[in-house]
């Protein structure tokens, strides 16, 4: 815990503003957390610092999830904002393990904005919703004057049920667990990024934007022990090991030469001055599971899965890379914004 | 139904680019809704159109809801958009006659915004959630660049519980129901139009802002055979009468002089050229109960409800106002944009 608090007793100009970092999923985002939302609204729900919510209702247990999605351009290699929006929501609920019932979406539209962009993000949505199995059952439309909004903002809610006895949450990390990754990291981010700096590249890059219950579902129907679940979307892999780390309050230690990171994504991350590990993915995610189980594991998740690492006995809540040619570094939370806006 | 489709085949530059009047609650809203929405996304919780979606996961019957919240200005007398953004949630649950349970919230920030006023939002959020009897399980922050958004937009969805075995629905009004409303009319338009035009009234005019589960708990606990239950927000009164009279196809009559305004508010209008059946209220609902329950369910609605009208047997979706001096005249939905951004 930083002792940094969000009303500073004597603030700098730059810190009692919101920036833009302020949303990029790294150090500010869990400031901006666990100094002003945390504080207010203590439960145990919230507490528990998962991408969603589980709560039991009537004997039912349900997960809960919401987010907002910005992403800019709208449309994008690969997805757009409306499946983007489906899929984000629908993956939240998956890595508490619950599969995905119900969406709700609310869209905020900027005044000016053409009708035909509008039908192509919700057909998406319908077609995303469709393929991620779930209902979009209640919705909303607000309008803001041109110049005060950007062309369309989507919320999504989602609730799922939670049919496994395993708590899959990061407390639940063990010493020991196998960290497994579903696949290659990094297309997300630089499909964005390349359609905004106007880049192309030999082949392009498709964002990997997908539903996540399919392998999830796969792990527990093979019987697999799951202790963890996490997506990969803003602040990357990096920041995701970081958050469960911390709350575990353990080590894990992960190889570079281990997570897949593509050629072209690689060439591009050079050109843009990225690091694969902190770029954001929309259909990826890690699982900790005991070593024991983790050759099955990997066989549930699909091809493209790999083992990148391991949580060790050390009490301490660090994430160390092995680098490529041999040498230990910690792996630190995104500071600062990497790629605003990436979702 | 009207037959302009939201790809008109040709369409006149006015028509196929979002207007203000799209998020206005009113004519521009329902067709964007019929147009676009539904069509795309057909499921029974949805057709409903309802203030929210009654789905049942495993036996549970839960209430769904979502909306975003884009008031302008953020703070305004009797409230702020912190509180709207949980009462209106959680309002839209206790229409369905559900007890609010959870409530998610996602925060889209524009670069730059107070520190200070987001904390002052984020502190009511905690106490008006506090007042609903909701916890807050869920949250997502988002920031956009500055002039890419307004301060801050609050998006909330919540989930309640249907104990009752009622249908509370448009679709459940039945010709004889009388229609109640639980107080007067108005005052959150007023409110925030004053302050945007920088009107001072005599005595300052509060926004009615409030949850509204416990009225309609009482109604339910009375053993009322409630039909339907709408809240009075985008779109105020006539909007909402519009819209169970289409979906229940039959004519609603009200009486202007039972529709009771306040003296300031009565001025307020005239001065800011509105009229109070078409302001946005967030406190304010509507019921519709058997006429031999009428008496019993006001007294349960508490100080200020009154009867304003019944369903006539006529089949035909039709509002009919008798006004003060005799008259009889059509009371359509909100065409255009009375008031944006109200809530």
């Amino acid at each position: 815990m930083k002792d940094l608090n969000w009303t500073c007793p004597a603030p700098l100009p730059s810190e009692d503003r919101i920036l833009m970092a302020h949303g990029g999923g790294g150090k500010l985002t869990q400031q901006l957390i666990e100094k002003l939302f945390l504080p207010l609204f203590s439960n145990p729900a919230l507490e528990a610092r998962h991408d969603g919510a589980v709560v039991t209702v009537k004997g039912v247990r349900l997960a809960v999830s919401t987010d907002s999605y910005v992403v800019q351009p709208l449309f994008f290699p690969g997805g757009n904002i409306g499946d983007l929006a489906v899929y984000g929501t629908v993956n939240d609920l998956a890595m508490c393990g619950a599969r995905p019932l119900y969406l709700t979406a609310g869209f905020i539209l900027e005044e000016g904005l053409a009708m035909s962009a509008l039908g192509r993000v919700v057909d998406s949505m319908r077609a995303a919703a469709q393929r991620a199995g779930v209902q979009l059952v209640a919705g909303d439309t607000k309008v803001v004057d041109k110049g005060k909004g950007d062309g369309v903002f989507i919320n999504t809610a989602g609730i799922g049920v939670v049919e496994t006895q395993l708590a899959i949450a990061p407390s639940s990390v063990r010493p020991g667990d196998a960290v497994l990754l579903n696949g290659d990291l990094g297309t997300h981010g630089v499909a964005i990024l390349s359609v905004r700096e106007g880049l192309e590249f030999e082949s392009e890059i498709m964002s990997d934007t997908a539903p996540l219950w399919e392998p999830v579902a796969a792990l527990l129907d093979a019987g697999i022990e799951v202790h963890c679940l996490r997506d990969l979307t803003r602040g990357g892999l990096s920041s995701a090991l970081n958050e469960i780390a911390g709350v575990a309050a353990l080590t894990i230690r992960v190889d570079e030469a281990a997570i897949p990171v593509s050629a072209p994504v690689k060439g591009a991350c050079e050109i843009l001055g990225l690091d694969p590990l902190y770029v954001a993915n929309e259909g990826r995610f890690i699982a900790f599971v005991p070593q024991q189980q983790a050759e099955q594991a990997l066989a549930a998740m699909g091809p493209g899965a790999v083992q990148i690492g391991e949580v060790t006995g050390e009490a301490r809540p660090t994430v160390i890379l092995r680098s490529r040619i041999g040498g230990n570094r910690v792996l630190d939370m995104l500071t600062g914004e990497q790629l605003p806006r990436i979702c």
